[in-house]
């Protein structure tokens, strides 16, 4: 049975070769492969900076420095997953609800495939595509939401789908099951202390990061596993949950967020949750000197796909 | 009778202040004003890289260097007009329609009260708003269009309105007099040899930057005069007229551009045209290291600003 | 009665229009209004990297995302207070006296008029000119001194004002109540132990880095607030307090500084003080790549008029 | 039969989907190809700033942008030829002699295939790697060579293979024809007169910038043309031959360089040459603020491309 | 006697003047010194990103900005210690074994000379040169290792010097006593577990990144003396130890670094080992916005110097 | 007799080594040397960026690729010419008329030593203070000075010392033969054609920009040479005389400036004059992405340091 992996970095040092994700082959395929990642490079629903719609070839330029052994899982993530880099949704640049369209049907199809897909962004908008294309697959999901703002807004100009708005759009929709999900770094401040009800009232649990400082990872991490339990979830990470010293590359960035060691270590935590994909979002590269930005979302993907393999081994819990 | 100008950089450095256009008073009046510079902050129309829409902040601030007196022209600007910085247009993000009506209802009414709009764009779909605007009050208007590329194409996605399209629409629709008008400097090359016929199509005139290197400044300027006459004529430049080396920070770029001399001494040259409005569009911040991007549109606008100054000395011919 | 607040974002984008502190409305203005952000743009007197005198400009480019409501706070700012971006000092380039003279008629007229003043800098020399202006309306002023330096040298080639001399001459003439006063987070190294004697000396108490190390944030915060008492006091941040990882655009960083989270919290903390005024000074936008540290700035200059509209509601304590 | 060309930018945006030069399919193949461009990121022949590794992947990072048609040859590259991304050479870092090993390997195969190369740089010493593998199959060819430096040197620190000797090497060593190759654009300055005299005395013609400047494009077309003849030749361009305004991304950069639009023109001008491949080296993107640097960069490749489509249509000359 | 120390910044202001570290005299002498700082610019065994040439040049700019007097140990350096700017060694680019050597010959003739050495890098594979000249004269030296990698394999591409590999060379080579040696920070994955395991079978014990956030900054340092004792012992810092936020100017960044308190906290816990020299390595210029990286390298070397001061005046214990 | 020169590049790579201006010696001495080149990090006399302080840094930095043989003049100016990197003038920061008085008094000693100055600048006030100390012992010089502003103004808040005023306080004081003298490539406008009329009061010969544009190099070289004749004469270019394009790195930038290739041939046809000393200032390297500007700027110098070299090998004319 073919298997998909990143080649030896003896015989092709990783800086060379076209980029991809890991270096995996680009492969437009569904068939023997455990993951994919993909990107969507959709940027047309922001309300401040634009540029995210180079997130996914920012974040496959650093991604190649990633090897496949994870020191503190102890686990070589392709001893027991098998994964190719899919390309790029083929976006509508302009046009939110025809890229959300093409998302959902992308989405659904690998979802069908029983396939768990990893997405690069792009805006959070785009997380509603993909969840539109999984849900019908595989039920309503457990979110798992890092992020310095809630995005379940009403609307923002009277239009209904922007950067903002996903996590209501996706509880109005019964795309997640809102129960069993929880965002985990508020800081935003939008509106009033109304912006935090409406998430509670949708659903949602929120630590804000302001309580997160007190009660720190651990107490977060019994938190997160609490709500989601043997949900079916996915994770949903907003590079802007970090601290702009570590992720200053993103369109509306919030003083005094996560360390880098800190999202780590969240991420790391979610081990034993049934992962059925996840997604980094918000990251624009020309925002982002140094592009640790785009490193840190790359890891923050192999992250997640380590999770999986975990699973695979069967050492997830 | 009150008069808009600079303050005196005597009285308070140019580095000081709020920042708008040439430091003139940010007044939201159509009253006992000349002209008026006006940013439209919107790039969701955009085919490659995004970012225009800090294009208003990053000319503004650029521009706060420009002098009153222009020592080509040996004309003190303020002597002759008055100006604000009118603000900047309440775009939608993500919806070129609605910013497209939303522009052409400001264009209208500076247009009405017999007030000459430089626009800072913005991508370069902006323009059509602001021609909506003013059309219907100054009639059809000869167009004077430095570009790298037509900006005619049908559509882009199977949608009507991005940054490629803006003059095929303003001939269907009737706003520009294309029998009057010409584009300069083409270079692009979407599709085929169809891409530069299909603006002869729609009647204009073409001086690709191959005949432009060959024929030289004096004899484009003859072209120009002889194509536009004495009609009211509207002045659009896209900063990637100009070359990558002059103007990196722009969205879609094309080598072999007009150097910094070329585009002055061709805007220059327009002196004795009878101009109506002016717009610099597709300027992007976060891509122009260094800044002599929004810097040479500031100059560019204020050259604009110097012809309607000429002309209301009685010189313009 | 007239009030002075930001626009709706939901009626202008807030990366639109030109740039104020926060998008307020810039009036010069007195009257109706609790508190002034003024910018001194002002750099001549630093002993390294020069730029700040571009330090208003960045301030009010990034401040235009903070948002009116504070999440931990739980305070909406504007239903308690009105406040104008003031425009900047009209600086004298390259003569500090000149500046100072004129920084000290400016927020004279401010105090005398019960306007609370909140500057941009500017290089620290600035805040000798804001205290000379306010000392001799409210009285000598309790100081609340965040900085990786104690700025209370003699001088620098026999000259009397730079930046690192404002707190010995805010002492030597009586414009600061030292015994009230407290300097947080010094870390600097001119000359030898002689550097934090010198402070002391003047009055001052000092916590160095190494210090706030051991003890933390609450136990600081409650030094600062046994030190202050209820005197009128006023805040000086020094952004190169904070880490140059969290806020590299400024002069003459110091490695080990605090993060993010340390010095929102820390300025938090100070709830209850009563506030007369307050700078963020040293910010240099011309070395802040992805522009983070003229953010936090402008954060922090927010967290500041929080305190002051928590001291409104009555529940400052 | 199956024929290789870039995807349809209508049907997926230019800046979505891994980037492969000019967004071709990228297939390791030389069946039913033209044409192959490939990597060669090799920098530890570098006598100043190294970086150029990354050249490739700034190079097609850039690629994207291009179109298949040109308009001033007025040709669709893809109607008269089928061509891939191939990849990267798998170069040894810090090896010279192991990669130009490497390289002679694969580029020898390539011709073999009958296929013509189109090598992105690394250093300029990847050239000799290259021509190595082709003169077997095709013989001694003629070389045209822009550069701002000889690259005839003895050597190094006592070693014989850097990016200042490649082509004395392949003097030495019978691959290239120097009585029929030419180059243009010198006014490096290593050592003294001999530093021109040298490249003379191994049989290449040189044309200094210095003379370049008093003759222009036309002058030295036709000595180009005259010098080479119906030679099979090889284009090698390095892109310090341009002046550091239009190409700052670059190691070893000289002053007074080619404007974009002559080295345009130029290499537009060798049409009718029998072109058997070509390179473009020494771009560095991390010196490349702007992206300048490799956008150019790879228009020259796509400029080579054209003299090959043009020679299939049968109009070369 | 002569002594060599930094000129009064009271004279000469620390902008001024060519940049040599800590502005120290630049004199090529061993004699009335007791450190010498000197540069190995050599980036040729380099596994991802090249540039670390110019790290030299890029640590001695930011120095010049460190005072003499170290405000935590209380020790004005130029006391106890004359030092001088040693300039760089001739290294031999592209060629890591003649750099070895040249680089061994240096450092023999500096520590035959009772002469202390500081070195900055370069890449890691500097170390090797410089302890094949130390260990001659020294003995076999105890190693305190702050890196991301344990930088002990056997090679890459069949060659056994690059910056991968050095520890596993010195300890071959007998050059240092592993018994007596640690490696801290580790958080790299190359391979699998064996990664860590190599090490430890060379003999040096491993503290990871993982274990270090659980144990933290005092109980690593327990470890560190309990290991050296009383061996004479040199000091070895990758930046990369360090997390991308503090220090993003480096070629194979890990993220989930070292803050910059927790490595100045590191280092200056080692107070009272006998130091025999030190270096930092693997700083890159050209990727370092803001040149935090090369700031925060620079106080660190001096941070070494500061230890090797305490020795002198005896409290180094 | 002893020479001073730089070392040879086969022995010391260009890259290793302390920076100073083209790896000359940096030696203070004034004894057996034919020219200095000598640095004024001076900043506080500018009207728009700060930041040229570390303007003879950064040309240092990239003047170590620049080689002594020049292949137009084809001469080696090493073999007529010996000569030192003098270090900096020790400034006052802040205080303009002590650092003028600082620098007389060097440049004083340096030209009653016979020696020829070379100044890096700073920003344009420095050449007042130069030639305080060359006019006493040269007696009043022709000037060659290339800038886009004539720098004759009065004075600027009220103030004599700026970076505006130089050239007028430099006639008035009778430091320069103004009927001799003449200013090129001015396109600035401060106030109205009073601007040109007060050089020209003041005796000089100013040829604009746009007159430049018009007659081109050679009859400019025409013009000069007329104007000076045999006089001795001081070459000043303040480097904003350059298109932005070319020169980013500086304070008060005009667009449409010279081409690299132009100043070029400009200093270079200035062959033949009577050379006494020469400055490059308002290099600013924190806005020079890319350090075009700083290689420029140093390239210009040493094209001043050939033109020396000429008169020596008494081929000047």
């Amino acid at each position: 049975m073919k298997r998909y992996f990143p080649p030896d970095p003896e015989t092709m040092p990783k800086f060379a070769g076209v980029r991809t994700f890991m270096r995996l082959p680009h492969v437009r395929t569904l068939q023997e492969v455990d993951f994919v990642v993909v990107g969507i490079p959709f940027d047309d629903a922001v309300t401040f900076r634009s540029g995210t719609r180079f997130g996914p070839e920012g974040i496959r330029s650093q991604s190649v420095m990633i090897r496949n052994w994870h020191p503190v899982h102890d686990i070589d993530v392709f001893k027991y997953l098998s994964g190719v880099d899919y390309g790029d949704v083929a976006v509508v640049p302009g046009h939110v609800e025809d890229t959300h369209e093409r998302t959902a049907r992308e989405f659904k199809a690998i979802a069908e495939a029983g396939v768990t897909p990893f997405a690069m962004g792009g805006d959070h908008s785009v997380t509603l595509g993909e969840l539109r294309g999984l849900a019908p697959v595989l039920g309503p999901l457990a979110l798992v939401h890092f992020d310095a703002h809630v995005d379940t807004s009403e609307g923002y100009f009277g239009k209904k789908y922007d950067h903002g708005t996903p996590f209501r759009r996706t509880a109005e929709e019964g795309l997640v099951d809102t129960a069993r999900s929880i965002q985990v770094g508020i800081r935003g401040a939008r509106g009033g202390p109304e912006y935090y009800r409406q998430s509670e009232e949708l659903g949602y649990e929120v630590i804000g990061m302001h309580e997160f400082e007190r009660i720190g990872v651990q107490a977060t991490l019994e938190r997160i596993h609490k709500r989601v339990g043997n949900a079916p979830c996915f994770i949903t990470i907003d590079i802007d949950s970090v601290d702009p010293a570590f992720a200053p590359g993103t369109g509306t960035p919030e003083v005094g967020g996560f360390t880098s060691r800190e999202i780590l270590n969240l991420v790391r935590g979610l081990k034993g949750l049934d992962i059925k994909g996840g997604d980094l979002v918000e990251v624009i590269p020309a925002l982002d000197p140094g592009e640790i930005t785009a490193y840190l979302g790359a890891n923050l993907l192999f992250e997640m796909i380590c999770l999986l393999a975990l699973n695979r081994r069967g050492q997830g819990g």
